[in-house]
């Protein structure tokens, strides 16, 4: 490790302020000294990447797979000490880090099968009708570009899989985008390292100088300048609804406004049904106590806010939650501020008048962990007090307990939008209560049935962001597949030439991909 | 007509703003009073919008398709009477009446056509692997739906085609999206009898009421106060870079930022490579001199750049086509105002150091005529002059002569992005500057060889948009079906019953989409 930026492929630090990451577990400042990117080294990566823009979006979807799978192959090939330094910034445990690194590991081949297939550029053929009348009818080819070069804001709380290498860097180097990286200052290490293997990736497949750039930052000047620069043409972003929305509003006002994809806060709503919770108390509790808790509670997905209808089973499961819950031993969170917020978080709660507080993990515990919570209220009191409704980052969920489904629906129908929603019921039974899956589903990404919002597949299907303020644009996905589409924009060619026609959209269809030709889907070349 | 506003299935004018429009050919007032949508007629639109949004949104393709079919017809039944408002409130002729209403109607039935296929929701499933290890996978299936209520700006320069029934309003609608149009203030008379024809079809087919507002306004508040109401999900818009843009930051404001589509200000460049041209001047300069005149120059892919390199066969060209152009007689403008931004802008630009004017038609005509230009300029003043890059709307065109190509590539390089950018040339000449063909394609949407860019065909393969400030967001096209993507968000679901997923997602198929299933493209029923 060297503490510096790496500005395509050259080691850079000529500014003056410095800093180190943190240890929560030993609650120390790590030995490494970053040196936050200057100005001048800001200008440089993006000119880099703006220059080679134009060969890094016409190169083959065969070489940019390459490429990907090399990033993967050289993750990989930092072994432990990309581990320990992982667990050292992160406070989290090494069976998490392995299985991290497993997950971007996979999200990158994942893109580069997907770049190998080719079909991703969606590509739609419209052929001449020389004799159409009025006036003939032109041919006209459609595919999806890459949008230029993107900066990615390394998360917090997902040190590989939403940072450096993750799911923002993968779909976007694969669409065609070179990525500058703005390192999470906690992570500054990781991120270093994770970096250094795509720039070896990068050189050993022959990608052109500036594909990658990671820059340290110890507060937030170095991302504003990123996103108001000129020559950058998006940006990714996993954190808090403020942090987000700053980056949105730096974006709109901007001389050219750029699209912001920005995966934010959410308290990730659970239903339980009474039919359901009547024959699932025990289990439904044990289930919840390990989602809540999973990751300190530091997934964007925690369910941080569980409804169900008064009766003696909601009060057994909600006693029984608090119970499990605190049965967990502390962990430790991701850093001093993170940590200090979820306690202030609970205290600013546990204020609130008609609150109560189920149970309360008073284990004493080092530095930086977490005290695990579970906290109740009727449903109108809910209903009345906003504050209420805000994430607390951690290993903390709110019952509310309604007087009636009505009542529960009409708390769903005011809650802001969220990546997940969840119900715990019966076919039978929900399928008597069309408007509160309609309510439900009209606030979220991803509506789970009888299980834990927890858990984020990556494949085609999966939608992972939602409403606002989930996520900026409900219209796209952080995850799977579909998350090239943030970086990529349609561009039509209109009786252009067959030979300088991209291979794509060549009648012979040389990549054999599918596209949409005269309205039908096919495979086949044009004769 | 009556002057009110169609709040849904009810006409109402409690405004006391009130207004008319204007006859550019007679140039005076047309008779019918309008009044100015209310507060509480704003309210009242959005609150049945939002009201009928869960019904419309989970109705079958085949219902929204006989919607769509049924405004095409309602709106051919207007017949006569509907032509004579169009030409009355925008000066343009009855051929052109006439063709946009065809356009229009053909954009309908295109978008019911789409949703009776069905495939057009993107679905893709992939199904659970139990015993998947070290997890289990769970089944995971997504879809398109709709946002919600869309606001829809009436554009000035298609009454028909880009207003109240058209590209924006139909794809919301077969999104599922409620729709409510502001009018154009030029166009309130031709807005209030196509919103008659789309509410008698919502009632023939038994929509729910308030799918469907059309709003008059004088001025820019109603507007404003639509786009910022909490009840809007999504903006569509076609006009000025200005107006757009203002748009676009009151939507980024909101405490929910919603997306705005802007298809907004273009000059559309054209190349002329000197091999082609000199072969080609004189057909070249009448092809053009039809292009730049067509609709009084009022299209958004209006040639309003033509770049070549200085020789003979360039002065011939430009001289021809100003003999050309203003051998046209002048013709209507759509309204005294951008009659007279035309005249403005032409002499703002006529007074920059360095341009000659060509030709300029000086042929006597009536108010609100446009009197067509053609200008010249060369590359190094070009280049330094921005105020040279701007949009003069109307029937008008600078032509750049440039030292060499380098300078040609170097001026496409400095464009702001473009809805069209097109190249005429031997296929051999430009295949021998792929430098070029790349600065053209990194700016706009529409790349066309050896034609004009004014035509906008209504397909899959279509690209209506482009780089800001050609539109607000390079991702999404105003024009044919992937038009409807603007207005769609995908949802997933997670381990849900067969029996209440959407059709479009049963393991049944019972519509015969096509659908990723499993990564695979397929129709096939899951056994």
């Amino acid at each position: 490790m060297t503490g510096k930026n790496q500005i395509g492929n050259e080691l850079k630090a000529s500014g003056t302020i410095k800093f180190r990451t943190f240890n929560p577990q030993k609650n120390t400042e790590t030995e490494q000294l970053f040196t936050e990117a200057t100005d001048a080294e800001i200008n440089e990566a993006l000119t880099l990447a703006k220059d080679c823009f134009p060969e890094f979006r016409a190169m083959s979807g065969q070489r940019k797979a390459a490429f990907l799978d090399a990033i993967a192959d050289e993750i990989l090939t930092l072994g432990d000490e990309l581990i320990q330094v992982f667990m050292s910034e992160s406070g989290l445990p090494e069976g998490r880090a392995i299985g991290e690194r497993g997950r971007t590991i996979f999200q990158l081949r994942t893109f580069s099968e997907l770049l190998r297939e080719g079909s991703w550029v969606e590509a739609r053929i419209d052929t001449s009708i020389p004799d159409r009348t009025p006036v003939p009818k032109v041919d006209l080819r459609k595919m999806n570009i890459a949008l230029g070069p993107i900066v990615v804001f390394g998360a917090s709380n997902f040190p590989f899989a939403y940072s450096t290498a993750g799911g923002d860097t993968a779909s976007a180097l694969a669409a065609g985008c070179p990525v500058i990286v703005k390192s999470h200052p906690m992570h500054a290490g990781t991120s270093e390292l994770v970096g250094s293997a795509v720039n070896k990736a990068a050189q050993k497949t022959n990608m052109p100088n500036g594909v990658f750039s990671n820059l340290n930052s110890r507060g937030i000047e170095v991302g504003s300048k990123l996103v108001e620069h000129p020559s950058v043409k998006g940006v990714g972003f996993t954190g808090s609804i403020r942090g987000g929305r700053a980056l949105m509003d730096l974006a709109a006002k901007r001389a050219e406004p750029i699209p912001v994809f920005a995966e934010m806060g959410s308290i990730n709503p659970v239903v339980l049904m009474p039919n359901y919770l009547r024959e699932n108390v025990s289990s439904t509790a044990k289930l919840y106590a390990g989602s809540i808790t999973l990751g300190t509670g530091q997934f964007c997905t925690n369910p941080g806010l569980i409804l169900g209808v008064k009766s003696p089973e909601l009060n057994q499961f909600t006693k029984e939650l608090g119970i499990e819950i605190t049965a967990f031993d502390p962990s430790c969170m991701l850093h001093p501020d993170i940590a200090r917020n979820f306690e202030r978080g609970k205290t600013k709660l546990f204020e609130q008048k008609g609150l109560k507080v189920v149970n309360h993990s008073i284990k004493s515990a080092p530095a930086n962990f977490a005290q695990q919570a579970i906290a109740t209220v009727n449903g109108a009191t809910f209903l009345l007090n906003s504050e209420m409704h805000e994430e607390v980052f951690g290993p903390f969920s709110l019952v509310v307990q309604c007087e009636n489904l009505e009542e529960l629906t009409n708390i769903v129908e005011q809650l802001e939008g969220q990546l997940t929603g969840t119900i715990l019921t019966e076919t039978d039974e929900i399928a008597q209560h069309p408007e509160l899956i309609r309510a439900m589903q009209d606030r979220v990404g991803r509506l789970i049935f009888n299980s834990v919002p927890t858990g984020v597949e990556v494949c085609p299907s999966m939608l992972h962001g939602g409403p606002y303020p989930a996520s900026s644009d409900s219209r796209f996905t952080a995850v799977g597949t579909d998350s090239i589409k943030r970086w990529v924009r349609p561009v039509s060619y209109q009786d252009w030439p067959n030979e300088l026609l991209p291979d794509e959209l060549k009648n012979e269809n040389p990549l054999g991909i599918l596209r949409l030709l005269n309205s039908a889907n096919s495979r086949e070349a044009i004769t």
